[in-house]
């Protein structure tokens, strides 16, 4: 009798949720939140990103606007990670003075908003300060520069300047938003001009950036009802938390139920058969999926929260944010593999990946020592001379899109046949390298896929391998006669 | 007696044309339409891309010109979206004048034969619409904007100004026509400049875009018989609506005729065996070749009628027209592989694909909930700090390309190291979706595909499995003898 | 007798050259002589190659020098077809005097040894044409245009203008040539410019080429014996030709060899088992390598005289001289892989390519034609909104690079999203392009060529399927024991 | 009894550093090296990339402020090998004067610590040399040029002029390494600026380079103790040289015992059996790995001494000493691939690149000729037209890349359509080079492997087929019986 309640019970367990509706009339609720969240979820994250663009655009649009006002000579595209370079004395001080000239006529040069931010009524100053290295004796736990801060547009080039700084505050308001008929944002951008000669080799480069601090506007007379949209999305946004709460707490309680009904069965076979439940028996009742679901949940919560902290402007960090609600949208749409893996068809693919994966994982091991071995060689003896090959992320980056067939022949061709000895050993780099990944190890993987393609088909006409829980639960009398269940439930089994 | 009429029908109608000809002396007017049209659609589809280049580039080469001479400063390359942008109100104003002062002095300046329009003998006027901001209060049904349109060259720049609009029309003639012995075409462009400022970002924007209208020539003399070969086109374009209205009436014709031996047959069973007809042997009356020849044959008449329009000068819709006819091109030369299908060999790469497209398209579909996941992901994630991942649809399509192993490194470069947090989400993120579509997806694919060859190969050796259709079709008696020819009308079977 | 004779005689034509030489100790001419134009047909190409490299960057040098001098504006790299393009009449006048200034001093401007081209004592003219189209009644027979040619500065803008063309001619002394040893060449360059406004957009182009005549040099002093590598040069060039001509008599021996011994083998089948000969066999004795080492012959020794003509400066047309030299070469080392095809392991690889050529061939064919469907429609409709997709030839590399996994990101975002119909059908059809061929197409080869693979393998153990020949070739007595031999002679039979 | 102490002899030689430990309590001196010294020498390597990354970019950016201070008119990117290049005598002339013009003003302009070189107390002086061809009579044994330095500014342009050379010396001090209390480097920087006519074509490349020599500062007045952290490099050094010499010295003693031991094996069995050893089982003996490991410790020794050498200023090129550093690496790195295939799983893998291994390269051979002849066809007949084919090695690479699917529609397009028959000889030659080896080429390599993977996977199930070596280790009566453990030790032989 305990026999038969148990093997109901974990029966019941294994169930899709169209069986269990079918045999207890049990209605998917878990099935429907989880549809229902994806919806939100995806719907929450498109709502988010679309006035996240729009913030973003117009902080770009002015970063430009700043680098075409302010600094001399700017050509509107950066070099490298500056924006301008210039190399003699005379050029470093006009566009010091250009800097300076620019600010103090702002309000007639810019077509923006844009003007002098003020704290406490008082307008807060362009502040310059230039930092050279320190005469005389360096003792090793001092720092070894010398700050000097001015306020006036003298100064004096030494050999020994590190850089100069030059800080200013601006205000400006986001009007895009009334059109939304939502109310604008005010911003206040804290905007920082370096002169960086640190490298001593005779070029200065200039780089211009700023933060952005956004408020709400105050010296603004702005009327109407325009504030009414930002309450609804708050409201939807609590439904959302509401969704993934009860999603995750529906998820916790399998798993809680499939502790026990694991405990039940162990100790049933302890007593009936005195043999331990075996690893694979057990980690059929821990389900993987769930454990995504909860993870999911929490950080679409998570990110949820911060998303209303963001719109009550008491938090101004987009990308946490976003990257909270982006994971866990991932994460949801992955599961959906979930429910197709209950149509059977759609089951031999699932189980195929997930057959190869850990072969794959293998080989990428083995794979990767090469590929280390090459990033390190390929760095230190190419960096100099290889624009690509400058840092060690970028040799891996470079490398793995070598393999994939991307940016080979600008690869080669950048290098240029000035030292003999070096472009023989990068032709003898690259050529191994590449072959060595495309024709053998690219080839290795489709011959593994293959491999665990066919394997998982053959199971597919002769059955899979029956663990002890699957003949427990088909019964000893029956496991002979009902094969074609067998198939069906062992396909489950993969699935869940 | 019925039995062997049917049989006789039935074995008619699965026959390939060249079987029919030997059988009953049919000629094959159905294949030779097909052949006929396949030459006509693409000779017309080839005529009308090559009027349709001239159209396109003399229109691209008056942009440009138009660009070049009434935008200050205008490099000859587009900034992003728009022509160039301007950063201080003085360029705001110079730009404004120097359109107008370009205009007024038109036809000095420019080599082509570009005028002012004239409408009923009156010049049309240059217009300037400047669009600002409401002050005051704001009703969440009204409209927020203050339009105010001038005619003068003075106005003022506030802070709320959103943009300026410049609307004039020109007149143009494209001669290139008359080398080919055919009457000019006159054009009237309507431009538009704008001066973008709606972002308030301290950057404005400006564009300028025509709509450019063609009509027959008024006051220019031609003489000589150029006209003729325009009713050639349409004499050509005429015998095209007929060869493919004749087609499509064919092609209705064998529909029918199935439906009605489908009927028989159906009936048949039910009388003599008691059986209802499968859905499998169903399928092979209804002719999907048939309903897309139907369909590719509409779109041509429809295409063949618009490009008539077209050279009437009575519509100027290009875009519509060229879709028609492209599209119906394109599936009257996929429609060849209908009759490639009739040879053994090549058969077999036919029913390789078509036995691997439904679990292709299954697989695609798992494949394709991770693909969303990743696309959602690295919209709201990485969308501000990479071009390539702006919109929903570029990041589909970049992601897109990594899988086929493009632009891979430039899509790693392009993120740069300002924000740690962001850069390392990007590489898991990249690593991770590459790995998985590259290794993982794309081998499975191939597995995939050689499976469904190794099956259709070992049906080739075997035998096809039967139907019931099949074994009407040989007679029972003979059914277990003529093994050779079972698996000859089988092929046929898959390939129709 | 006369069988044992006739099956000594075909066992000895279808040996290796190894075998020969173990038989009847006939010494490998054949071979020695392929093995000797290898290296000398090498040696020939690269010694043209480099010679030509140097004219080559000369030329191209002085065509940028004079699009430099002659060319307003000319910002060293060319706008697509055009140098440069001017938009107002203005620029038009200036453009043109500045041509003829420059020309005037180009003694005093120019770096290079240019000067002004004389015919019999005389400096040739600049002449500048005019090409418009004729006022008035246009004949359909009569040519619509206008010539104009004139000395003289002063010229006319008129709105029918299509054309200027302004043409002279410089010298020019390619001195590289001292530097080892040899005569300097002498160029005569006949330079045209065009300013090109047939498309009466608005935009004239302006183009600059020239024809660059190679003579002797008359006028200068050269004294000393460099002359003399030239004679070296020709006598190498003889031995070429000898060695290819000898290689050719002796293939072509053989193939009368061949045809003689097939005759003998026919006659003789006819007369004992009354049979014909089958196709198959027939097809062994026609050796495929002969035919293309013959075909690479005689391109070889065109290639030569072509080269010696141009040595002696009766020809300057380089590009038929280095399409024969080229095709050869290539036809050379192709033909070592039938000399790799004597080793056994790597015969296994030539069969399969072998062997799937001609499925590969089909499928080819099928796939084809849905390529050609689809470089039809992408041309109609995406042609006037993408460069790539602007003329035929040009839309079947796009596609043909896509199918490999190139230039997809920048393809898909060329496309802006202006007009909604097109930019949605460009996204349909791309995707479903790139899917159907990279997943599918590209799959099936895979599929096609491991099958092939492993039916060559499963040959190799169970021994290849013997024709009537290779019985024969055994005899029958021994047909049933000398098993091993079979396999390798028939491996033989198919590497021939 | 000798047969069984050869017996445990050989067992324990092939055995796991596991099994060693297991079996004799041995403890793994030699495995424990090994992962001492993957830490070490990458550490190594990235503290001598990072410090090299420092002095490179210090030289670039010196390097292009010197091309921007001295070039007249350097737009800041070089154009292909040279910075500028100009066309008229007039820019010769000022470029040059502009050279010595800020030369003589370099301390008022550069932002660098820039000065003038000097040598025993007295500056070294600026040259310019002109090269130009001799008039009169050239004999081939002499040289055909006239060199004349001079030190003034006046000089004629000459017909004959090959090229100007200006060299003069700078000095600089690299500040960066006070961040970190190191010392300063004191540079000097031996500049060339050439004017190459050697073209005579009316384009003159001006290119600016230097040597840059480091050397210890002298007159600076630098106190503290900031050369500390060099010594602990040194001994970090040191200990390098260290570890990689035992590792060396065990591997050395591993294979002296491998010899005597098949020494003691072979007699055994020449005497016992009268049997020679067989290769197969002479090549167990020598491993591989070893070898790996023994030259991968002479380079990073010798790698280790050059970089002290550097460290100590007595040599500068860093290029031979970082390629003898990566190398070293990347075998370490190689080499742990051998302590995966201890695992059985990972070993599987391992095995199946062994095994495909010759095939792929007997098949890189036949595919080597054809690509061999592609390249020769395509420098000689498309190097004229195309950059890509310019040089035979950039040939070789570009066709490499359009086989791994790179660059593809570039390289179609850049083809002018100006020559029509190389246009079309060009579109043959890429079309059937890339589909040759995309479709034939690269799927044979998938089928060599899978069929490689599949004979292992094979091996795996059924057993390895056994040499003598592994008979005689088993004892003849286990043979039989064992069968697990021979798989086992079978695996073990194949890793080794």
């Amino acid at each position: 009798m305990t026999e038969e309640i148990l093997r109901d019970d974990l029966r019941f367990y294994f169930m899709s949720p169209c069986e269990k509706y079918k045999t207890r009339r049990q209605l998917p609720w878990k099935l429907a939140v989880q549809i229902l969240k994806i919806f939100m979820i995806t719907l929450q994250l498109i709502l988010f990103g679309l006035n996240n663009q729009l913030v973003v655009s117009y902080k770009e649009e002015n970063l430009l606007a700043f680098k075409n006002l302010f600094l001399k000579g700017y050509s509107g595209v950066d070099e490298d990670d500056y924006s301008i370079s210039v190399y003699t004395k005379q050029s470093v001080y006009d566009s010091l003075h250009y800097v300076i000239d620019q600010y103090s006529q702002l309000r007639n040069l810019s077509v923006g908003p844009a003007s002098y931010a003020e704290e406490n009524g008082e307008f807060l100053p362009l502040i310059i300060c230039k930092k050279s290295y320190k005469r005389g004796s360096v003792e090793p736990s001092e720092e070894p520069y010398d700050i000097d801060c001015i306020n006036c547009k003298f100064f004096d080039f030494s050999r020994l300047l590190v850089d100069i700084e030059i800080t200013f505050a601006l205000k400006g308001i986001n009007l895009q938003t009334v059109r939304s008929h939502e109310l604008p944002d005010c911003y206040t951008f804290f905007v920082k001009i370096v002169f960086d000669n640190s490298c001593h080799s005779g070029k200065v480069k200039l780089t211009l950036d700023f933060d952005a601090v956004s408020s709400v506007c105050k010296n603004w007379k702005i009327s109407g009802t325009a504030q009414k949209s930002t309450h609804y999305l708050l409201i939807f946004d609590g439904f959302v938390i509401i969704v993934c709460l009860s999603s995750a707490v529906l998820c916790t309680r399998s798993i809680i139920l499939a502790v026990r009904l694991l405990q039940r069965f162990s100790s049933f076979c302890l007593e009936n058969y005195n043999q331990k439940v075996c690893e694979d028996d057990q980690r059929e009742f821990l389900n993987c999926w769930y454990i995504l679901v909860i993870i999911s949940d929490v950080m679409a919560v998570i990110g949820s929260i911060l998303k209303m902290e963001i719109q009550a402007k008491s938090m101004t960090n987009y990308d946490v944010c976003s990257i909270f609600l982006g994971t866990s949208t991932l994460m949801v749409w992955v599961g959906v593999i979930r429910y197709l893996g209950y149509f059977e068809k759609y089951n031999v693919l699932i189980l195929t990946m997930r057959a190869a994966l850990p072969k794959v994982l293998r080989f990428c091991c083995c794979a990767g020592m090469i590929y280390l071995g090459y990033t390190f060689c390929g760095w230190i003896v190419l960096g100099p001379y290889h624009e690509k090959f400058e840092g060690l992320s970028r040799v891996a980056e470079c490398l793995f899109s070598l393999v994939n067939g991307d940016d080979m022949f600008s690869t080669f061709a950048e290098f240029e046949q000035k030292n003999t000895m070096v472009w023989l050993f990068s032709r003898a780099y690259l050529y191994s390298f590449i072959s060595l990944f495309i024709y053998m190890v690219l080839s290795l993987f489709i011959a593994l896929i293959t491999d665990a393609y066919e394997t998982i088909k053959g199971y597919q006409t002769t059955g899979f391998p029956m663990t002890e829980l699957q003949r427990f639960l088909l019964g000893q009398k029956e496991a002979e006669t009902v094969h074609a269940s067998v198939m069906l439930c062992c396909c489950k089994r993969y699935s869940i």
